[in-house]
C-alpha cells in the first residue's frame, strides 16, 4: 500500500528523545517513563463529515487532531511526550498524506511529542491519534474535586469556532471570517497553563464539547453546582462585532471546540491565578464560582447582570463529541 | 450520543488493578509503569469492509481487535497492560454496541489489559485499539538482530485464515469450514510464548501479512536472508485436507492473518526452544535458518524437498496489513 510506505517514511525520519528507546519500523514501539512520573494517555478520532470537511486542508486537519489530544493532556496538568496515529484513507493520494504527515511531525515537533507508531488502512477517511503524557505522580489534574466556594476559571475566549462553523453562508466581514477560521482550524491546546494549575486547580477540563457542558462534567463529578456571570464570559472582538449590541451568548456556552480550560480553584489562590496570565501569556476570565448542587440535571445557573438568564441552544452543528 | 453513553456505563464498570491511577471518566486516564520496566505502544485498526466484513460478529470484531494488537505485543517479548478504543459508528445500535462492549470487556479481562480509555464517534464503522504493554528494561524482542547461522522457527499453524477468506462459496467441508472460520474470526495471540523467548531469541516478529511478507520484515531490517524448508511449514490437518495430494502452499506462505510468532534463534538454543512447546502450549516448527544476504528484493529462498521451490500467489483478499 503506498500510503503505508509513505507514511512510514515520514514516521520513521522523525526526530526521537532519549526517552525512546525504538522508534517506527518493528512491531510496536518501545519508550521510558521517567521515574517519579505516572503516565497519562488519550484517545481523539475526527471522521469526515462529521468532525472535519472540505474546509480543512491536509495540514490544518493534521494539526488540528494533534492539539485536540493535546488539550486534553494539557487539563490533567501533564506534559505530552509520546503518540501514535492510526489512518484510514479513502486512496493513494500522495499529496495530501504529504501534507498531512509533513503538519503532524511539525505539530508534534514544536510540543515535543514523539510520533513513535502508525498504522495505514484503507477506507473512509478517518485519523485517530493516541498519545501519552507524563505527571509527577499523583499531581494529576482532574474534573472530581471541585470544592463549594471555587471560583470558576476559563482560559482564551469562548465561542469563536462555532460562530466559524454556523457561517455557513459566508455572511461574516471577511476579516471576522478569517479570524473565526483561524479559531477552528488551528485551535491553541493550553498547555503551559495545565501544567502551571498543578498544585493550584481543584478541578480542571478542557472545553470541547462547550462550556456549559463541560462544566457540567465538573459539577456531576464534583457532587456540586456552579453559578455563571454570563457577562463576565470571554469573548473576543469579532464575536462581539457579530452582534452589535444584542449579543448572543449562546455560542460561548454551548458551541463546540473551544480547546480552552475550564478550571475551578479556591479563593485564595486568586493572585496566584492572575499571575499565571502572565507567566502563560493565557487570557485567563473569572467567571463564576462552585456551589452545593441542588439540580443534578441542571448543575449551573446562569446570571447576565445579576438577572437569571436562559440560554437557547443555537443549532449549529457540533464537531467535537469529547 | 447513545453509543458513547453506552460504551462509557461499560468501560466505566471495568475492574482494574493497581497500575490505574485514574480510569474511563475524565479528559485522559492516568497510570503508573512498575520500576525497571519499559512500555511498549501499538495501535490497530479495523475498517467495514475492508478488515472484516457481515462474517463477524460485534463479539468477534472485539475480540480480533483486542488479539490483533495483543499479538505486536506478544512479538516484543512484552506484558499486555493497558488499552484505549476508539470506535467510529453508523448509528446508535444498542444490541451491536453491547455485544462488541462485552466481549471488548471479556478479552480485556482474560488477557489482564486494563481497558483505560475511549472515545465514540459517528461515522462509517472503523475500530482502532491501542495497545500499552511493559517489558523488563532493553530485553525486548526485535525484527532487526537476526545473525547468520541463526534458525527459522514458527509457532502454531499457517495459512488457515487464509483459507477461510479464499472460500467465498463455502465449498470446503463444513467441519472443516467451521475450524477456518474460527482461525479467522479467533485468532489467539501468542503471549505466553512470546515472553518466554526473551533472552532466547535474536528477531521476532508477528504473522500477520504472511510468513514470506513478516519473515522478509526480520530479512532486510537484520540485513540477512533466509532458507525455509517448504515441507516444515506447519499446515493444520484441515489444510492438507482440502488439497489431499498436491498441497498449494501459497496459502501458508503468503496468506495473512495468521497471528502465530516467527522468530530466530542460534543453533545452541535448540533444545531450551522445544521445551518452550511443552511450557507454552505452543507448537513451534523449525523451517528454516538465516544466511548471507545476497537478495535484498527477494530475501528468502524456497526449496521443497530439496528442490527449488517457486511459489505463486494465489489472488484471496488480505485483510490485515500490519
Amino acid at each position: 500500500m503506498a500510503e503505508f510506505a509513505l507514511l512510514n517514511r515520514y514516521l520513521s525520519q522523525l526526530p526521537k528523545d532519549d526517552s525512546v528507546v525504538l522508534g517506527v519500523g518493528d512491531d510496536a514501539a518501545v519508550f521510558q517513563c521517567p521515574a517519579g512520573y505516572q503516565l497519562v494517555q488519550t484517545v481523539d478520532t475526527m471522521v469526515d463529515g462529521v468532525h472535519f470537511d472540505a474546509q480543512f486542508s491536509a495540514a490544518d486537519l493534521a494539526y488540528k487532531l494533534v492539539h485536540v489530544n493535546l488539550s486534553d493532556i494539557a487539563a490533567m496538568g501533564a506534559v505530552p511526550r509520546w503518540a501514535t496515529v492510526a489512518l484510514t484513507l479513502p486512496q493513494a493520494d500522495e499529496t495530501w498524506l504529504s501534507a498531512f504527515a509533513t503538519e503532524l511531525r511539525k505539530t508534534c515537533q514544536d510540543n515535543a511529542v514523539n510520533l513513535i507508531g502508525g498504522d495505514t488502512t484503507s477506507g473512509p477517511l478517518t485519523v485517530s491519534l493516541q498519545m501519552t503524557g507524563i505527571v509527577p505522580e499523583n499531581q494529576y489534574l482532574t474534573r472530581f474535586n471541585a470544592q463549594i466556594g471555587d471560583l470558576v476559571y476559563v482560559s482564551g475566549y469562548l465561542g469563536d469556532a462555532a460562530l466559524a462553523l454556523s457561517d455557513k453562508t459566508n455572511q461574516l466581514a471577511s476579516s471576522d471570517r478569517s479570524y473565526f477560521d483561524q479559531r477552528l482550524l488551528r485551535p491553541q491546546a493550553q498547555l503551559a497553563l495545565g501544567e502551571q494549575l498543578r498544585g493550584l486547580a481543584n478541578s480542571c477540563i478542557d472545553v470541547s464539547d462547550g462550556l456549559l457542558a463541560d462544566l457540567g462534567h465538573i459539577c456531576r463529578q464534583s457532587g456540586v453546582g456552579a453559578e455563571l456571570d454570563v457577562e463576565k464570559l470571554p469573548l473576543s472582538d469579532s464575536y462581539k462585532n457579530v452582534f452589535n449590541d444584542a449579543i448572543n451568548y449562546d455560542f460561548a456556552l454551548n458551541g463546540g471546540d473551544d480547546y480552552q480550560l475550564c478550571f475551578t480553584a479556591s479563593k485564595d489562590k486568586v493572585e496566584q491565578i492572575q499571575k499565571l496570565e502572565t507567566d502563560t501569556s493565557s487570557k485567563i476570565s473569572l467567571i463564576g464560582r462552585i456551589v452545593d448542587a441542588t439540580d443534578t440535571d441542571n448543575p449551573i445557573s446562569l446570571t447576565l447582570n445579576n438577572t437569571a438568564y436562559q440560554c437557547e441552544r443555537v443549532g449549529w452543528q457540533h464537531f467535537a463529541e469529547s
